[in-house]
């Protein structure tokens, strides 16, 4: 199997100022295309530590990938390093990234100064692989390491760029080292803790075939992904994906890069339908989980994010009797807030939380990680009809205000299936 | 300087299915005590890769830190690897964190198995830091590496059990190395960028002390944090910071880990007031933001979030005259937007949003990326008075969304210190 080491350069890495994410991008690319990561890397930007790391890393894999060191005023030590590396005895321009940078530039109102000319500039023996989003060209090597047969590639370190230009890094790497044939589907599912999961599907995951595999991705925002991947053939699972949904039916909402909001946006367009949020101990983030999706304006009306109980009361129309009686945290509660932001936003659907996310707020009998959900339709005759759930989870408060979240999300991608 | 590499160890990260952040929390605490981080690795669950990787990093730089690979099902390589590279004959049992693992089991109502009691083993020639938040502890190593000088602490995966052992490692990293006297202080600005901010304090920065240095730590939503360091003495900065202040003025909101909800929290915990929010653009960041902070049940009073028209008409009172001369986005709606919420959640400050968040909704003369801002204030008489601002960003949806929440959170923040 071709390997592959990725390494990231920049001292504003080694001193914890920014998190890599970079190498996480790059390496489910070379996953999905069937090149196995053996090792990521990160060092400073020194000249010395430059070399003897890549030299090392196209020492013992296939394919090298580099991120960062590049860009306005740190090209010198990263692309001199490369020069060295890769043997080149001096540098050549290249006319199509030297017109992406004009073209940026002259967008943004800038005039070109030498540092930006200079970023046109690599070592002659890459060729470049055009940077459209940004100044800093991806530089491709070829022919290196101990026996001539490595590669090597050189991004400039902006995530969004990076991102841009690894289609094109993939496409080159396919180009030029035989690959086995790989496919892959995931299918998505919420609701089955990932232990419990793979015990109901543990026959049907004996069953595959040798060339294929199983992999769990968990994820508490998203829920399990199941990616399956066949080595060797083309294949759309079919037969597969046919036998895990009759094994574990509702439980999967979708598939590929899909979340709960945007299931739940799909089947609201179907349905025309609209719908709202009322949140309490949530703050706000699924509103922000919802409108992170383009277009969610065809279907989301909006949330009321009730804090304080006069707003429960005031905004939404909870009853100072049931706040008295149940306190904030109760079934009772959330199933009046669920339906008040549906009559208040008018909409067919809504969903509610009200929970204590901690660390401070806990009652006798109402733990901190504890919270009450309810998802609430009305129907064509103007009856609502309202679902609740009690959830108890024992995480720091961003983690349990995350999976109150995604929890009520999926009560109300159930509410919304089941139609009732 | 004492210099330090970073480990990571685990299948999950090479395939990208996790993005490593213990390494940079880690690299963040080395570079406060003041321990060069020179390397950042993430390998395989592989014990030849373990083995070999860790003694290389032990070659080139005094403390090595390892973390991942343990854990009940994943113990046997990695500790493995540990004894033969540290020369243990073999394990020990450690009481200490054997209370541990018994205490959280019980809590959590499972029975002690096999696998839970081996992870007390640790191999005969470490000392055990113990892990009060998991079951897995941190094994410390002295003594190794070529002249017999350098230490590898390993500590289980999970961030927030690596967070929580932190303090602990650097105090015995302070204890077995000599480290240079180190004095940090951070404060934290927002609304300069830092481009702009580096030149307006260019004169200041070029006159401080030889032993003093200034790090630049930018974030779309904390602002740019500006970090002094000063190395060989003891310090709290009080006369640069003094300048600073006369410099940069309202720009400054904070130091050390403040955020602007955490500024706004305490400056209307101060005044006794509360405030609410109405967001269409921003969808919901602004209110998770807030109520990201415990304790902001104190001073905040909850949001809506008006996506569609006709709650910010039916919820927030915004007049169909404004909307239909203006429209949504319009200086006119978010004024009347924040004036409305302040109203109907009767708060004493509010802040609003309404904008193009993209890719769609662009119309002539008000592009993707723009947004109108307003934060309000009613003063004791009940009189309302209300600031706008127009911003214009060209980022991803996400990114917008981002800069236009923090931006109205800043716009906010002046209007509370402006008091009017």
């Amino acid at each position: 199997m071709i390997t592959a080491s990725i390494c990231t350069i920049g001292d504003e890495i080694l001193i914890g100022q920014i998190v890599d994410t970079n190498s996480s991008d790059i390496s489910r690319e070379l996953n999905r295309i069937g090149v196995k990561v053996v090792r990521m890397l990160s060092i400073g930007d020194d000249h010395r530590e430059i070399v003897d790391n890549l030299n090392a890393c196209l020492a013992t894999s296939d394919v090298v990938l580099v991120t960062g060191g590049l860009g306005p005023t740190k090209d010198d030590i990263t692309k001199e390093a490369l020069r060295e590396l890769s043997g080149s005895a001096g540098w050549r321009k290249s006319e199509e990234q030297y017109e992406v940078i004009d073209r940026i530039l002259t967008a943004r109102g800038i005039k070109m100064l030498d540092t930006n000319q200079a970023q046109a500039l690599v070592p002659d023996k890459c060729e470049v692989i055009v940077n459209k989003l940004g100044t800093a060209p991806c530089m491709a090597f070829h022919g290196l390491g101990p026996d001539g047969s490595a590669s090597l590639y050189s991004m400039p370190g902006v995530p969004f760029e990076t991102r841009g230009l690894l289609g094109d890094v993939m496409d080159d790497i396919r180009a030029h080292y035989k690959l086995e044939k790989i496919s892959h589907r995931t299918i998505v599912t919420f609701g089955i803790p990932e232990s419990e999961l793979a015990k109901q599907i543990e026959s049907w995951e004996d069953s595959l075939p040798a060339n294929m595999h199983l992999a769990y991705l968990p994820n508490p925002t998203i829920g399990v992904r199941l990616r399956l991947s066949a080595f060797g053939v083309e294949t759309d699972f079919a037969q597969q994906v046919e036998e895990l949904r009759g094994l574990l039916g509702d439980a999967i909402y979708g598939e590929g890069e899909d979340t709960l909001p945007v299931a739940i946006g799909r089947m609201l367009r179907e349905r025309g339908a609209k719908m709202a949020a009322a949140e309490s101990c949530t703050g706000g983030r699924i509103s922000e989980l919802m409108t992170a999706v383009a277009g969610c304006s065809d279907y989301y009306n909006g949330s009321v994010t009730s804090y304080a109980n006069s707003v429960k009361m005031g905004t939404l129309g909870v009853r100072e009797e049931t706040l008295a009686q149940h306190g904030a945290v109760s079934e009772e509660t959330v199933r009046e807030m669920a339906a008040g932001v549906l009559r208040k936003l008018d909409t067919d659907y809504s969903v509610a939380t009200s929970g204590i996310a901690g660390p401070g707020g806990a009652t006798p009998g109402k733990p901190v990680g504890m919270a009450w959900l309810a998802a609430a339709h009305r129907n064509a005759d103007g009856e609502i009809s309202v679902t609740t759930k009690c959830v108890k989870f024992s995480s720091s408060r961003a983690v349990n205000i995350e999976r109150f979240a995604s929890n009520a999300l999926n009560l109300l991608r159930l509410k919304i299936l089941a139609g009732d």
